[in-house]
């Protein structure tokens, strides 16, 4: 096998299962970690076998996928058409399914396709993509069961926890969001209601307003999570191994690029990635096929590394297998963006 | 078919084959176009047939793809091994191959294991990458060809044209830095040099220095390039096309996220991504499965835009087809990282 190729660290997989699984169980929340994170089928596998209820996904392309799951919910607005209608009733044939709406528009568009579909209704919690401000999510709500909809309750995504000391604020915003998106849908005559939210920088901080978790990165962990305090290195399952190919200007040059580790760099990243097993060095400049690495000791050329990427999600949607000791994993959902 | 895919407008990808080739007649250079930009084979096809001498890859993998092309450069600075070289030497009973060097140490550890492997030797021109001083390649070729390779010439890429204002530079430097190369090797006594150069933004200020231009984007077009002022949008042939799924915030909040665009944001884009129908917009806010945009009209939930990728490269590599008027053409070469 030649670098650069993504391994995963089966013990310190398992241990980040297990620890997310306990948390959701002390907090009394229901736990449906996001699949898009691994898009892998053994460790969906692993999420189940530890009590998650079921999934999370983003596509109907995953939802195909882990249709198998028993219980998705595709925390999107997908906005429907006849060719989705007819994918999404075979996933319905195989799995409970719950899909996302964030505006009455796209309610009455669903109710024509899927009639009687379940919805959850979106919220923005102040990451400001998607969602109705929480105090709407009643008439969102209405407008759907007119539509002809089931409406089972709320989420959102907190993810302006993904900031430089966010995470808390992120979840008390998150909590209250979804607390008023709540009241909201009482006040318009709905009950019973699933509230939603979570995300891995913020889980720690989830409280009793939420019903349900949604966190993915868990599983693996990346450099963001790890600079912005939401899993230490040893947490980290996911690496990119890669080959040390040139000591021009003194630095390493590594064959990792972001053709597998993915172009990401948040504001708050102190660079396009790390070695986990040098925590002061940086990749300080990436293109399709390179990673320059500062901060490293001067490894001989040849050397393999481990690199974390920083935003896992996009980096296992690069590779078709995971290495998994001698085993092979197939990143099934990779690609399956529609 | 479903948003988001990955459209080529076959008409404007021809102008683009065309044109460069035309330009690169007109200073007489040789053209070896990178196929790492598409991966696509009908595509390296197109190039062959309007007059490319061969293909630049960057990975084996890519190698291995298009080894029908006749003649190949691996302009990388390959650390090979023994499995390496054994797929290298199978590439080799199929076409011409030529690999890059940027070391003594590289090109010692090439000749064990490629004995006799033809070689150009890397330089920095600026982009401070990979590479030699251009002073020292007459050292490092001398060192090959006692190593028992052979050495063909030197070779650049003057990546630092991906600058706002940085293309006319970056071809001077590329022109100096290849000068300056190619004198280095004259005096170690080489003679009838390959001088190879060349990107996208800087190729349309290349010289006579240069023997060789290895453009990549070109064939697409990005908005990279759009704002680099590389191309125009009406000479842009690689749009994603998306749904309009939300207009939260007023914005329009589209089905592209990052796993089809990629996450490329370099520090003089105005964005994550533009759109080709409408100047003034901008993605300002990029998730996996969302692309917020601003400076947009409101164009209604369901409408499908197409938006242009910054770094098409990057795009081209996280879908498995492209879609050509009613053809689908396979990305071949995706995710061959090794």
């Amino acid at each position: 096998m030649q670098t650069p190729y993504a391994v995963v660290d089966e013990a310190v997989l398992h241990a980040n299962v297990t620890r997310m699984a306990a948390h959701a169980r002390t907090l009394g929340l229901a736990l449906r970690p996001h699949a898009k994170t691994h898009k892998t089928r053994e460790i969906a596998r692993l999420q189940l076998d530890a009590g998650a209820i079921g999934l999370t996904v983003a596509t109907i392309g995953e939802a195909e996928v882990f249709a198998d799951a028993g219980d998705l919910f595709v925390a999107y607005p997908l906005w429907v058409d006849a060719a989705r209608a007819a994918r999404l009733r075979a996933v319905a044939e195989q799995t409970v399914i719950t899909l996302g709406i964030d505006s009455a528009e796209g309610a009455a568009n669903l109710a024509r396709h899927l009639p009687g579909a379940t919805v959850l209704v979106e919220v923005d919690s102040g990451h400001h993509r998607t969602g109705v401000a929480p105090t709407m999510a009643g008439d969102v709500a209405a407008a759907a069961a007119d539509a002809g909809l089931t409406v089972r309750g709320v989420f959102t995504f907190p993810g302006h926890a993904y900031a430089a000391g966010g995470r808390r604020q992120a979840a008390e915003d998150e909590a209250g969001a979804l607390a008023a998106a709540a009241d909201s849908l009482r006040g318009a005559g709905f009950a019973d209601l699933v509230v939603s939210g979570g995300a891995t920088p913020s889980a720690e901080y989830a409280g009793d307003t939420l019903t349900e978790l949604r966190p993915g990165v868990y599983v693996f962990g990346d450099a963001q999570q790890w600079e912005l305090g939401a899993c230490a290195p040893d947490q980290i399952a996911y690496t990119v191994h890669a080959t040390v190919v040139s000591h021009a200007h003194g630095r390493l040059v590594l064959d990792s690029g972001s053709k597998v580790l993915g172009a990401d760099r948040a504001a708050y990243a102190s660079g396009f990635g790390r070695l986990l097993d040098h925590p002061d060095a940086r990749v300080v400049q990436l293109s399709e096929h390179h990673a320059v690495v500062e901060g490293a000791p001067r490894l001989p050329l040849g050397s393999i590394v481990r690199v974390v990427p920083n935003h896992v999600c996009n980096a296992v949607n690069l590779v078709d297998e995971l290495v998994v000791g001698e085993r092979r994993w197939a990143v099934a959902a990779r690609g399956r963006n529609a």
